[in-house]
């Protein structure tokens, strides 16, 4: 039988999916599942691109141009700039999804055996694109003490090696909610300049800061234009996971004339999704309003329930709609998988992602879950006292 | 400045897309361009999965689960069984367009260094989604005189190494139209199964075979269902390349759980096209008998014409709708832009692929081109007019 490849068999299984079939099993016992494992929002896609796809005038699906359509990158420049970040069409080259940007980004500057730093806890799925690729995260650790604070810049140094060739951040962060301050962000230029590193920002979650907070684009810093690299995505800021839309942002030209030939080998992003995508940019700002105020609430309501409950620890976000917290356990991946398979409170239960693959270090954050806030108030608070009573039987 | 990869820079630009800048200008110029460079077929997409996406209800644009749901799957499962190919829903990975199909193919049983056999000329994106994989294309060379039958069995068992992973045909071929018979795929299950060797078949056309020819899937050949890995996608079949979905067919379930790993890595294919791409499994019989009598009739026009051009060799196709003429010319890549630059016939002229980049042997098919036929018939015959007349002022 011919063998699959030690990529292949490398590959990480999902983190936030691998639990699913638990999750089924107990949906087909008739217990009800509250799903804060997924970042798939409950809120409503805005209406103006959910009208560009219902009435639209196809009669034949033709393929997309490549790079993504002159009109849509000039108004994706227009957004970039209302938002102090001044790029233009040329800058920009449309993707399927935030995954195809990190994984065409990749690909256009690292080649197999090299490393790529990461602070950790990360997206899960950063490791997946890069076992794909052949590359190493170094991953950097980050503290829940500090909410997890950029790691001292000693740290980034120590790792960095010949085969280094970026430093990936997520801004602000899956899973920890983290927003990166502009001093931040000037400590990174200074380590990438000086060791000539690509700086790549995960900045899907751009429009979720709180408490007044001001989100800082690694792109609107003077002087870091050749190194650094925008991934963004339609899919949380206008609830259009399933559209499968996002987009690489760069100045540096010779990194973008080469992200458009891996977009050339694949044809073009979907066009209906295009659509609801080009469609959603005149989305009114009432919108974000409204959404902001309900996961600012939610946030609250979930961190002070978890803050009730003995022994658990939260990581305070100030963006994105994710939490860290600590449990009183010490593997939460058997939790987790126990609260599906054996565990009810009046017929009830909560799916949570262990986050132990969220990091790359052996043995690091097994008794942390990452928490997903895209549930209303009830269900959150409903969701934190299952959580809670699954402590108290577990520990028993 | 940090520096592009090695794979980056290797990346092959499309042989279909390069020339378009100089289609530009000649359009802006005046100049009417016939399109028989790229595969987009004229051809409307079907009623029902047009009505499919216009008659929507969704409100949340929510992701679709990794490998495709359970639904499709097995929907898809009961086509394959009504064209003689015995699978079920487990051995199906949905993925975002047949291009993602081959790279999960090689991601799953390549690593950096290994090589594929490819018959040439092929599909151009097998070099880009090999490149991207760090993988080489090992060419094996098929004739225009036999109109690009299989090579001879022993021309592909000289060049297995032990860094052989796989066979990989189309079939029905792009760029030649050919269609392997079944005694042709026996021959390469041999050879495979005594290598150990995965046979990779990209079988898009399946529906487009001619002259009361039968498809022979590699599927459905027994003995070969450790082996064999089938390519699919609806673009061409409902003339939907614009929804970007695709599949991966196999029996080999550790393959099969591997692929499911990168699709995982990538969240899932796009919403939108899922629909329509469910829907356009109900499309009714008469829609390929009037699609498939339109492409006999346009190559039976498109192969006559070139006939009556002194100097033209033809391939003729039995399927897709593709055909590789060897031109009076030595390098097809200077005639086509030419025909752009600086040519045109009452202020008309005709975009073609030049057939070097459809090969991986440096200087094969310098002097010939690809053409598609997806124009209607008045128009081909324009094309090939124009062609005619371009040759003759060309040589001078």
């Amino acid at each position: 039988m011919p063998s699959i490849s030690r990529k292949g068999l490398h590959m990480p299984e999902s983190p936030i999916r691998k639990l699913v079939p638990y999750a089924e099993d107990a949906k087909k016992r008739g217990t009800k599942v509250y799903h804060l494992n997924i970042g798939q929002p409950d809120i409503k896609t805005p209406q103006v691109a959910l009208d560009a796809v219902k009435n639209n005038t196809i009669e034949t699906l033709e393929y997309a141009r490549s790079e993504g359509s002159e009109g849509y990158r000039i108004k994706l420049a227009n957004y970039y700039k209302n938002h102090n970040i001044p790029v233009n069409a040329g800058n920009i080259v449309v993707t399927t999804g935030g995954s195809e940007a990190l994984l065409f980004t990749i690909g256009s500057i690292t080649d197999p055996g090299d490393e790529i730093i990461i602070p950790e806890p990360f997206y899960a799925n950063y490791n997946g694109f890069s076992t794909a690729s052949g590359v190493t995260v170094v991953p950097v650790i980050s503290n829940i003490d500090t909410n997890f604070a950029l790691p001292k810049i000693e740290d980034f140094e120590k790792l960095i090696t010949k085969k280094t060739k970026a430093i990936l951040i997520c801004n602000p962060g899956n899973p920890t909610g983290y927003l990166y301050s502009e001093e931040e962000i000037e400590k990174l230029k200074k380590i990438v300049l000086k060791h000539d590193l690509f700086l790549i920002a995960d900045e899907v979650y751009r429009e979720f800061t709180y408490d007044g907070l001001q989100h800082t684009s690694v792109l609107s810093i003077k002087g870091l234009e050749e190194n650094a690299i925008v991934i963004d995505s339609v899919s949380k800021r206008y609830s259009m996971c399933g559209a499968r839309i996002g987009c690489i942002v760069s100045k540096n030209e010779a990194f973008i004339a080469t992200a458009i030939k891996f977009a050339q080998a694949r044809l073009s992003p979907p066009t209906y999704a295009l659509l609801a995508s080009e469609a959603a940019l005149d989305t009114p700002q009432s919108y974000f309003d409204n959404v902001k105020a309900e996961y600012v609430e939610r946030r609250n309501t979930l961190i002070s329930e978890l803050e009730k409950i003995d022994g658990v620890k939260v990581a305070k976000p100030k963006g994105a709609f994710y939490c860290v917290a600590e449990l009183p356990v010490t593997d939460t991946d058997d939790f987790a998988k126990w609260m599906l398979e054996k565990f009810h409170y009046n017929n009830e239960t909560v799916m949570v992602a262990p986050a132990s693959g969220f990091y790359s270090t052996p043995g690091e954050g097994k008794n942390q879950i990452r928490m997903a806030y895209v549930l209303n108030k009830k269900d959150l608070i409903s969701s934190v006292k299952i959580l809670g009573e699954a402590l108290k039987v577990y520990k028993n």
